[in-house]
């Protein structure tokens, strides 16, 4: 028997493209084979606890808009908060979920009721997620909403404060486990500095190095078979975040010798604020082999802050999911809605159809990309691009069998004057549209 | 006997503070002692070749509003210029220049005549030098202007355009070396791509990597003692750059075993376009033990592009001298004015005025700066902030003697519950401003 | 006889949504009626020939790419291009074009040969337009190029450049009137400043009002039938225009009493630019009752320039038509792709490729566009949202007909405590989607 | 006797600019004559209530950082907020503050209740005002906090929001007027928009010029004196509002009628958000004859959003207290700090510092600019540049007594060819940076 938060709806159905059903999937059907795989198992969606369900709809000029009969409370409000959540799941046939420890339990006087708290919770879910076949697709420690940790978590100048957070990841860690969370997720959220004039970064880039270190160790200690993401933000909460972008986290991951136990969680709204596209965050982390997974939403590009919309540009996100197929697709990854609603949407309705909108355009980007990979649309002019790469001379140069000096003299002597060759951007450009 | 070119001025002379002569300096005065080094030898000035000797005053809208006697020509002009640059340095009391083979020599049909070029102006530049006393702070080769370099130098789908980089940077290496440049510096402003469609990112990373090993190795075997200096840059031309920042450029020396060969060259305008502070770019390599040398200048905060403007906010210098001080200071790097007159300052006297306003607000920024090392007005506020990690518990934690569990037990045993202490920020931000 | 550019290309046919001829359209096809118009009359594209057939790839950091044989010439190359560009045109199907005396003509030594040469290839245009049934969307006034409009052209500090830029304005109206333009434009590229530390903002508003001014007189004293549009943008070249965006050309407008005489031509890239949507500059204009023309193209979201890229993302430019149908569609204006190539798009049939994909987007955007009008898919939701202010009570209070004291009062007395409604975001973007 | 919140700090003296004392005014000295006024008079300190009392510490990732004895409560608790404040006033020296209702009074149950509460905390700071000197710089209502206010104010679909709306306002003018503010400010942080999906722009523009002539038409009939002030801010919390910046809220005044009756409050973070420097839009603003008042702050120029910081730049200030004295200083208008300490300077302590460093800064800017004012340093080249138009034929140009035509015909009558003059833009940067 269920709450009753969502009226009478059971189950999304898929109607097909031409359904004007708001409450149907047209695009989504979990069952249909693209690329030799299930959609539902190439595009691994997942619902984030955080965004619909503890979030609640205020900004930084005003309050809480939303009105869940889960608000204010204690327990028995956290396990009303997960009955809804579930039947959320079950409604939109999301296969995952991901939550941090403040979404989903209350918190304690002290460190060790709060753990005790989030124990209770887990058992909750392990329940739940028995019962209704949902799965974690992972599990995180929120480290900057509290008080405590508004000069970071690990990268604190107060040791006790380091403790405090190390206590926290080693207690998520452990229900991830327990629930069976396919990965890890660290988003270092306050992990940067408001001013240079109070900080000491190189002090801040041992501490984290430090903690994500103990992290891989206790990964492998409790024998935690998922893997260990980093999410990159560049700023917001604070002026500056040490996980910038990929780039960033790669050469800290190079630096302390964690880059083959470390892979990112992508944003497209955190790509967005670093300057980049999501399609250039998922190429570069697939170039640098630390893809893992991915959170799908959508930033507002006139918006200077992360907005979290739910995606809705279609021809953008085939751009994504044919970076996703090109990098292999996703093995413990998925696509996590780090997505809220508007704090004006605030009916139990909007929620669904937000998801509903969301899954539906995932769906249809990755049939799109997967056309383009299928036919080669993208990928035969790029090898035609770089043929000439492919000839003896070129490899051997590209191999190091030539120094500076002896190319130089190569050049002089057979002339070489190269005449430059449309990039052909406008005619590749309009092949997408052809999938679009 | 000049050139005339800048009428009868011989020599800006140092006035001090009351000046109200526009032609003299308030603030740099090469010969005073600053925290025990005179302050030219703090700020190694360079003047940039290309921005004051060949730029046109061009924009995306408009063309050539300067008119310089040295334009449209061939080896004649390139020594007419060469001759008012000397004489610009002199003047100014610059010790060093920074040029591209491009500033500097007409380009040839062939590469073997753009080289035999560059060698002809290169030797006229060594008289120069030899004459003035003026050195070279760096050299570069020009990757970006010519049409071939359309689709990237060494990142170039072209191998042969690849190859004719290669040619280049030799011939410039070969030139930094004959006039004792004190570094060699790599700006790769095509180094990157319009559209992902057609590149192929894993690819062109190889290819730029494979010219940087080059690079050491060539310098390794000439015995060029400089260093080899990457400048990093998000965008423009481009849509993106490899070298994006600081951080970005870090990675990938990791990933291809360069961290101990290249340093980096900053350039304000750059963190800027990248968002960062420029102190936040040189913080950082400081903490990479990357830091080399900076282009000095100023992005404006309205422009989405790289205006590349004399730099005029003492405040803001003063916290980028701070991290040079902090960082030791140069060693073979220095102040290299990469900066542009506006277009609209058209008289040659603007050049002076430019150079004498964005030295003499180095010089401001520079004691400001040592006065708040010599104080320690914010090194001793930092070692308070962080004092509790010099604790014994603390230094064990950082080290690696605490796993995640062990932790999580201490904090539940001892019941750690830390609160918040101030981080200051204005109070920090009023020291800055007694010392500017 | 044609001129050969374009090879034996004659004529994009319209080959419907299958179609993966490169060469063909997939969804433009003129002739198709959409709510009641053709499509072509809806649409109304003109080709811009300052991008396609003046630019010749530079950008800041790199000259020319492009190669064509109308470079570097005068009368003969002139005529050359123009022979070129209306074969393009024809191949293209596109009824219009648009230009600036400075993409057509030879510049004199002085104005009087400027505009002589401008007379000449005016008459060497009507002939083409004859041969060919090519129309005239608009003419304007190139007055940002050369040199002595550095600092301004009606907004000079030199009265004498403000008189020769009234002088060109007279000739390229007249060139305008005589070719049968259906409006003429101005877009004021250097009318700002580059500091406010030589302005004076006051003067030069009163100076740019006077220009407007007289060109509406003028149009008056010829007889001119087309519309006088601004084009807003914010900044570049500059660092402040006053055209900044509609809001702040409407406020100028207002001021000098022409808000009657003078409508926009809104640019994608230059909305972009301002911090708005396209969709938002198009809706105030029609708000404040000065819709004219659009400038269909493209920034890159991550660039801080004006890329001025074809456009290509169809559920934006949709919601870009849907604005113009519900300001009831072009009357004088049109759609005027003022795009160009990107730099390393060199070939001839890039041109032709890239018109083909930006003209298949508009006619894609349009076509979803006017489904979504004729089902009222938006409309009836917003009708509902406001529902409340049709009752005779809010009607009053919106007429005026109660004072803020006299509400307030019946705020207490009727104890008013008015509930939020959902604002159902998601729900109208999964709207949008169905259409696009 | 005091509430000891602030400990045993009565008074923050002045004592120049060697003060290395944290709670003295190196700067600010309220009594010193600077251009014929006393520093006070021309500066016009207030403190914002809001940020300094009712702000908590939030962000959009973490609550409330701040412990201060007033949180939590109702009346009690409210007038010991107010006693704290006065105190904070006396001791910092400010003459002025500024408030909005939902700052200095529990929310009612009803908008009664709500109204009642605001007469009787309204009473309590007259009696305050009386006792300290203190004096309200404006008033202003909250209509943006409370969820009933999700979907805007004046703005809203719901005409009971708008009825609730004007209630709020009129109780907030009442209250102004009582305590006898100088200013009544409205600022509209809701009255835009989300997504134009859900909205109908003109009906919207329509329902807030209704209310801003209600406000208007109040004033007259209750006597208020003051000037009725908008506040531009060109997004956040929205993704847009009309009152985007100064240009815009022009234009809307000037649609509406309103431009003789209201003015501007101009913020600096605000201009920022827009595109723009402060000092543009306080230049604009007195072009337009609409210059009112200043919200001092500082933005972050690498975050996208409004960080309400202390300002601390004094070249920029300056620059900013320049273009306030050339629109003849302020009225009724002041410097109020809307300004928040970082979520990080929790200590009572930091409001003070906070306040010191901001008060001196802006003193040192003022007195730079007064400076700048006397010697002409600016204004004299300034008008050296434009004296071209002190001509009579140039006059006559202006003044509109030649058309088009008449002065095509001149310029090819005189040849008139001109010459591009030096814009000088360095030169006046190095000459502001000599008072600085």
């Amino acid at each position: 028997m269920g709450t009753g938060f969502f009226g009478t709806i059971e189950k999304i159905p898929f109607k097909g493209a031409d359904s004007t059903d708001p409450l149907s999937y047209r695009f989504y059907d979990p069952d249909e084979v693209v690329m030799g795989k299930r959609m539902e198992d190439h595009l691994r969606f997942a619902v984030a606890y955080w965004h619909s369900f503890a979030w609640e709809g205020g900004d930084p000029f005003g309050g809480r808009t939303f009105d869940r009969p889960w608000y204010d409370g204690e327990m028995d409000k956290a396990k009303l908060k997960a009955d809804v959540a579930f039947e959320m799941f079950k409604i939109l046939g999301a296969p995952y979920y991901c939550f941090h420890d403040a979404d989903v339990r209350p918190e304690g006087r002290t460190f060790a009721e709060s753990r005790k708290n989030l124990e209770e919770i887990v058992d909750y879910f392990a329940r739940k997620q028995e019962e209704t076949g949902v799965k974690l697709l992972w599990g995180t420690a929120n480290l900057f909403s509290n008080r405590r940790f508004m000069s970071g978590a690990s990268t604190n100048p107060d040791p006790d404060v380091f403790a405090y957070s190390a206590a926290t990841i080693k207690s998520c860690m452990d229900a991830t486990m327990k629930l069976g969370g396919e990965n890890y997720v660290l988003w270092g959220g306050r992990e940067g500095y408001e001013t240079l004039l109070n900080t000491d970064m190189s002090r801040e880039f041992d501490q984290m190095a430090r903690m994500l270190h103990m992290v891989v160790d206790y990964k492998h200690k409790i024998g935690f078979k998922g893997a260990i993401l980093v999410e990159p933000k560049p700023q917001e909460p604070t002026k500056h975040q040490y996980d910038f972008d990929v780039a960033t986290v790669y050469g800290f991951l190079r630096k302390y010798g964690l880059e083959n136990e470390v892979k990112m969680n992508i944003e497209q709204g955190h790509a967005i604020l670093a300057g980049h596209t999501f399609e250039h965050e998922l190429a570069l982390a697939s170039t640098l082999g630390i893809f893992g997974s991915i959170d799908m939403n959508r930033n507002d590009y006139q918006s200077g802050w992360d907005t979290d919309q739910f995606p809705n540009n279609v021809p953008e996100m085939a751009l994504a999911y044919y970076q996703v197929l090109k990098a292999g697709g996703f093995t413990t990854g998925g696509t996590n809605f780090d997505a809220k609603l508007r704090r004006q949407s605030i009916d139990p309705e909007d929620l669904l159809i937000a998801h509903i909108g969301g899954m539906d355009c995932c769906a249809r980007g990755l049939k799109a990309a997967a056309r383009m990979v299928e036919d080669g649309a993208l990928q035969k002019p790029l090898d035609e691009r770089y043929a000439g790469w492919a000839k003896p001379e070129a490899q051997k140069m590209l191999k190091g069998e030539y120094s500076l000096d002896q190319i130089a003299e190569k050049v002089e002597r057979d002339n070489i004057n190269p005449e430059p060759r449309s990039g052909r951007q406008e005619y590749l450009e309009n092949i997408v549209n052809r999938y679009v």
